[in-house]
């Protein structure tokens, strides 16, 4: 959280409450990551490395403590074990994401080596998804064990659809925010609702709490196709370039070509492409001169500008949805995290 | 079953009872995958084509009632859900397993629409996966949830132990029964342990089925070594060289190995190598060659009947497990299943 915020003084009860519980996490996620083969062992404290700002359990412990969760002791097992459970589907998501990045660094130089590694990391993701319902199913209440399921469904639901609109130039944005709630929102969503149930919270505020968690979710994603492009021009052809080479369109993009006249989307779609294929290229001069170009059609046609405003309205949804709730520190911080996506940098 | 067995007409009752409970189970299981998502639903109906005898349903609906489930009503949804969790774990592991050997397949011939399918197929592991414990989840029985997701990661363990020791000319019959135990014996074991709690079978019965799926699927291991070894001359060759093209060592092999002097585990040594080598330059008489030298030796230090003995043992074991049970038509189904393990040619 200390990366995240910054937290002020009469807030830093809270502050260390969480620290000291994601201390408590990591233990919960090494004790469930236990393997007796030397090889599984390995591979697991490798993908510890991957372990970042631990957002997603920060966000289990905190909605806990706004929904009533004692701030006076440390977090319950259910709080640790929850919190432990969302980082480990994070964990395995992101494991499987570089096996389908990999793939494509891999097709310029193969190796055996290259080969084993990918292998193993299939199996990796596998041994954490599977370790994570396993810790999930130790609770005494079934319902996690139901939404990790649904949830986890729902990430690949996201991840197959996003494949299969790779190189869509005429993506909706209907189609944008399916996807982004699937791979994104639903698992925040799902963080914050299982620590405000392990709270003691009510299913009306469940519920909410859960609305906070896909809004801050869903805000955060789109914040980060604003901040490919709001560098400055130098990383803008940078960025634009690594998406365009994804086929994949963020919400700026996707307002400005569906916000066009016939003969000006023909214009950017024209610059997209070059965008994408100088970048491929890498000839830097010319990749420059057709994104900066790009970027001007994106001004002129206020898509950043829409893209700023979905984010602010995703966050003020969010923070709507904490207003049932008692005025605790716990709720200032669940406020603080959600202003927080709007101001990163990165 | 009926793909499966010869079975005798006083079983016809049971075997009638298995058979519609499966269409039931396939119902299951093609609820539990829907996706309102079109990418997603079209990749789940392209999967059910792998399914193929559905025997670790099969196990889940005879154990269940060997240990007390009536049979003069359909399975209960329990069963069902049970017998569904089983088979879609086992679809994922297939999934995956594709997407393993199909990265070499791709080595040779890598297009981009290899590589999407590489993409989906991780995705669509990871979907029947989800699935699979969020239908387990879905019972008020926690304990299946629990063992499926323990059974989940010694699948992993056993894959990863495998991968760890391919090309390991050194590997032991402890490392061999270890790998085996997590790739294929804990999920048949879950199977029979499953069914028959549902059925209603105390602790102690359950753990004997456990023991009793354990076995089997161990033994089938062994045969399906054996099998590789047993054909013509061709089928001989053609066999050995796949298994040792993907460094995998089978029990004949390792028993031989581990038995011979200095000397002539070198000369075996130098065989194998020769006939890996040789089959994948595809110079099929000097493969045949080779590997005709290496079934003889294999003959010599009476490594084929090692492994049938072992499997016979296991299959002695598995039937033992079941004499604690009443003697019904479904234990009688249990023992022909075990008996057909080793009958089986293919």
């Amino acid at each position: 959280m200390k990366q995240v915020l910054d937290i002020p003084a009469e807030l830093s009860g809270i502050q260390q409450w969480v620290l000291d519980g994601l201390v408590a996490v990591t233990d919960e996620i090494e004790r469930a990551l236990h393997s007796d083969v030397p090889a599984v062992a390995a591979l697991c404290k490798q993908v510890e490395q991957f372990r970042g700002k631990m957002l997603r359990p920060t966000l289990v412990l905190v909605s806990g403590a706004a929904c009533g969760a004692s701030t006076d002791e440390p977090p319950t097992t259910e709080l640790l074990k929850l919190a432990a459970v969302v980082e480990m589907v994070h964990m395995a998501t992101l494991v499987h994401d570089d096996v389908l990045d990999e793939a494509e660094i891999r097709r310029r130089s193969q190796t055996i080596n290259d080969k084993a590694g990918n292998e193993a990391a299939v199996l990796l993701g596998d041994y954490l998804i599977s370790a994570s319902f396993r810790l999930c199913a130790s609770l005494d209440d079934p319902e996690p064990s139901r939404l990790i399921g649904k949830v986890s469904m729902e990430l690949c639901e996201g991840e197959l659809l996003q494949i299969q609109n790779r190189d869509n130039l005429s993506i909706d944005e209907a189609t944008y925010f399916e996807i982004l709630e699937g791979k994104t929102a639903a698992l925040v969503g799902a963080c914050t609702r299982l620590g405000s149930r392990a709270g003691g919270a009510s299913q009306t505020i469940q519920n909410s709490m859960d609305v906070f968690g896909r809004s801050i979710g869903s805000a955060f994603q789109v914040q980060d196709d604003l901040l490919d492009l709001l560098g400055t021009e130098d990383v803008v052809g940078k960025t634009l370039g690594r998406d365009l080479q994804k086929g994949k369109l963020t919400l700026p993009l996707i307002h400005h070509l569906g916000n066009l006249s016939h003969e000006s989307r023909a214009r950017s779609l024209t610059l997209l492409e070059n965008a994408s294929e100088t970048r491929a290229e890498a000839t830097g001069a010319k990749a420059k001169a057709h994104t900066n170009e790009l970027v001007q059609s994106l001004k002129e046609s206020d898509s950043l500008e829409y893209a700023r405003t979905t984010a602010k309205s995703l966050i003020e949804r969010a923070k709507s949805a904490l207003l049932p709730l008692d005025d605790t520190p716990a709720r200032s911080v669940l406020q603080l995290l959600a202003d927080a996506v709007l101001t990163r940098d990165r």
